[in-house]
C-alpha cells in the first residue's frame, strides 16, 4: 500500500473534503497504482483520472483510456472501479480461447458503458460514487480551467477546491511500501556511485563516468533521471549540459544524482577527491558533514523544518564556513524529488514521524569544487534513520 | 542549429506574429539551446522562458534562475541575451584566480540588473527587446492563466496569442541537425533491440530483455524513456506494468520502445519469433509490413496526412485483414514523441519535406500477439528516407 489512508482520512476530515480527484501521474498512482506512461509519452492529449471517497479510501475509483484497460485492471486493487473511455482496435483470435484478463479487456473496451471522452467517463466515475453534493479535492496542476468549469456546471451541489497541497501534505507521510521503495532508490544509486567511481581516475570524462552510473542504474532495476558528475573547479557551477570534464589528480568529484525506483525517487550526492585536495578544502568538506549532522539532530517529530534548517546553516558557520548561507538544506522526497515540506527558512511546517527528506548541506566555491553531501533520511521518535549507507566524509582516493 | 528559422519567419509572417514567446523545456531547448532539466526535477516551481524575435531570429532571449546561469551561458549561442532572477549561494575561492567562464557566473549571479522573480525578468527581457507593442504567440501550456494576465496587464499594447500549435507546426520540418538527433536516437534503439535479442532464449523474462536493452540506450548515448518487451499474447493487451512475461517456444516478441537522445526522441516496434509461429500469424505480420510499405509510398510532399492514413488501413485489409482499422498510422516525431502531424483520418495537414514521423501499422489480436512494425522515417522529395536499419519482416530466432 503506496496509499497513507489513515493520515488521508483525518487531513481529508479536518479540511472537510468528501473526496480526492487524481489527475497527475504521481497522484493516480499514489491513490489506485495505476502508473499511466503516457502521461509522459503522448503529455498534450493525456487524461485520466482517481478518486477517493472518504469513508472508503480502499476502493478507487479509476478513469482511463480504453487502451490502458489492462495496465488499470492488472496493476490496480481488485475492488477498484474502472471507468473508460475513447476506443481502442484490439481483436480477438478466431482460434483460440481467451484467458481471464484478455476476457476482461475485451469485454471493457466495448459495449455501452465505455464512455466517449475523460471528461464524460469522469462525470459518470463520481456519479456512480455518489458524489453529487459534497466537497472534492482536485489537484489543479492537471485538471485545467476548461475542465474544473465543466465539472462545476455538471455538478452544481459540489464544490471543487483546490487540492494540490492536500495531496503533498498526505503523501508527506510514508508508509511502510513506499519507504521500501525509496529505500530500492537509494541502494540503485549507491552501487551506482560505486560503479562509476570504480572507473575514476586520472584522464576518465565526466561522460564516461555519467554512463558508468547511469548503466548500473538500469541493471538494478532503476530508471535514470539526473545524473550530474563534476570535477574539480566544474562542481561549483551547477548544471553543466556538456559533461566534458577530464578528471585530474587534485580534483574533488561531485556527485549530485538521482533516479526513479519503482515511482520513487532518490536524490543524493557525495564528494570523492582523486589525491590529496588540500588541508583548506578537506576542512570545509567537514563542515558541510557537520552542518548535516547538526540538521540531523533536529529533524524530528515536533520541531520545525524552518528549525532544522536554521541548526544546518548555524552549524556550517560555527564550522568555518563563517558566511554560509543557503535557501534550503533539504526536502521531502517521495514520487516526486522535491515534495514538501522543504527545509527552509520560511516553511515551519512540523515534522513528523515517517517523513522522508533529502537532507543536504552544499558548499559551492567557485574556482575550488562543490562540496555537498546529500542523503536520503526517514523521520523516526529519535534520530532520523539513514538510508545511505556510503560514507559521507570526503573520501580521497590514489 | 535545431530553430528552423527560416520555417518560423515565414509562419510568424503569415499569422502576424512579431516574436514567440517559449516556457517548456522543448520549446526553450528549441529557440535558445538551453536544456532546463529543473522542468523534470521541480516541475511545480521551475520557471524560464526564451523569446525570439521575427526579423532577428538568431538571437534568443533567455530567462532563467541564476542557479542555472552556468548551463545557460555554456550552452546557448554566444549573441544570446540573458536575464536572470532570483539568488542563489556561491562563493568565490579566496586563493584562485578565476577564469572567464566562472567570472561570467559570478558576474552574472549577483548585480542590479539579476531580477527577484521569474515574471519580472520576462517584463524586462520583453522590453529589452523592444516588445511593448505588437503581437506575441505563447506556447500556452507553460505558461498559465496568471503570467498571462499578469503580463497583458503590464504590456497594454501586446497581444498575447496561444501558440503552442504554431510552435509545433515549425518544429514540424526539421533542420539538419535535428535529422542527426533523430537519427542518433534511432542508432541507439536499433543497438538496444539488438542487445535485447541477444538473450532472447527459452525462460528469458520481459523484465532481463528490458534491462539489457535500457543498458544498451545508456551505452549508446541515450536516456530510456520507453521500453515495451511484451511476449506472446501478452503483447496484445497494451502496457504491461508488471513485465513478467516468460518466453516461450512459438511466442512473438514485441518491442514498442523509444529513447531520448541529446533532446530527441525514437519510438520503434519491431517483432521476432521464437521458433515458426504459424502461417497464419506470419501472413497477418507480413500484412501490417504491406500496410506500413503503402503508406510510406503516399507519405510525400503534398499528401495530406489523411492521405497517408487511409493508404495504410486499406492495404492492410486488402493483404488480408479485412476489418482492420486504427485510430492513426504513425505520428510526427522529434523534441516530443508525438508531435503533429499525426497519420489519422482527420488530420488533413499538407505532408513537408523535412517532416520526421513514426508510421506504424499495428495489429493486436488478443489470444495471439501484438504485431507492430513501427519505423522513423525522413519525408523528402521522392521515397520517405528510413532512418531504421532492422529487416522489419517477421524475424524467425531458433
Amino acid at each position: 500500500m503506496l496509499f497513507n489512508r489513515p493520515r488521508a482520512a483525518a487531513i481529508m476530515r479536518e479540511q472537510g473534503l468528501d473526496a480526492l480527484l487524481a489527475s497527475t501521474l504521481q497522484n493516480i498512482f499514489y491513490l489506485s497504482g495505476f502508473w499511466n506512461e503516457n502521461f509522459a509519452i503522448v503529455p498534450r492529449t493525456t487524461q485520466a483520472y482517481a478518486v477517493v471517497v472518504r469513508d472508503e479510501l480502499d476502493v478507487p475509483s479509476v478513469v482511463a483510456g480504453v487502451g490502458d484497460a489492462n495496465a488499470v485492471l492488472t496493476s490496480c486493487p481488485p475492488q477498484t472501479l474502472a471507468t473508460f473511455f475513447g476506443s481502442f482496435f484490439r481483436y480477438e483470435s478466431p482460434n483460440v480461447r481467451l484467458e481471464a484478463p484478455e476476457r476482461r479487456v475485451i469485454d471493457r473496451i466495448t459495449g455501452p458503458e465505455v464512455r466517449p471522452n475523460g471528461l464524460e467517463a469522469l462525470v459518470a466515475a463520481l456519479k456512480q460514487r455518489g458524489l453529487t453534493r459534497g466537497v472534492i479535492g482536485y489537484d489543479e496542476r492537471g485538471l485545467g480551467e476548461k475542465a474544473t468549469s465543466a465539472l462545476r456546471s455538471q455538478f452544481p451541489q459540489v464544490e471543487f477546491r483546490p487540492a494540490e497541497a492536500i495531496f503533498l501534505r498526505i503523501r508527506a507521510v510514508k508508509t511502510d511500501e513506499e519507504v521500501r521503495r525509496l529505500q530500492g532508490a537509494v541502494v540503485a544509486t549507491e552501487a551506482a556511485v560505486r560503479a562509476a567511481m570504480a572507473i575514476a581516475q586520472p584522464g576518465v570524462t565526466e561522460s564516461e563516468m555519467i554512463r558508468e552510473f547511469e548503466k548500473t542504474i538500469v541493471v538494478e532495476g532503476g530508471r535514470p533521471f539526473f545524473t550530474q558528475i563534476h570535477f574539480g573547479r566544474r562542481g561549483a557551477m551547477g548544471a553543466q549540459p556538456i559533461a566534458n570534464g577530464v578528471l585530474r589528480r587534485g580534483d574533488i568529484i561531485r556527485f549530485d544524482v538521482g533516479c526513479v525506483y519503482q515511482g520513487y525517487c532518490s536524490d543524493i550526492a557525495r564528494n570523492f577527491s582523486l589525491g590529496d585536495p588540500g588541508e583548506r578544502l578537506r576542512r570545509l568538506h567537514a563542515a558541510t558533514v557537520v552542518a548535516e549532522d547538526e540538521a540531523l539532530k533536529v529533524l524530528r517529530p515536533g520541531a520545525k523544518a524552518s528549525q532544522v534548517f536554521n541548526a544546518g546553516v548555524e552549524a556550517a558557520r560555527a564550522a568555518g564556513i563563517v558566511d554560509y548561507n543557503r535557501h534550503h538544506i533539504g526536502h521531502a522526497v517521495g514520487l516526486d524529488v522535491y515534495e514538501m515540506p522543504i527545509l527552509s527558512a520560511n516553511d515551519h511546517t512540523l515534522i513528523e514521524e515517517g517523513m522522508t527528506f533529502e537532507v543536504e548541506t552544499p558548499y559551492y566555491e567557485l574556482g575550488s569544487a562543490g562540496l555537498q553531501p546529500e542523503d536520503t533520511v526517514l523521520v523516526t521518535r529519535r534520530e532520523p534513520r539513514l538510508l545511505t549507507t556510503l560514507p559521507r566524509e570526503l573520501v580521497v582516493i590514489e
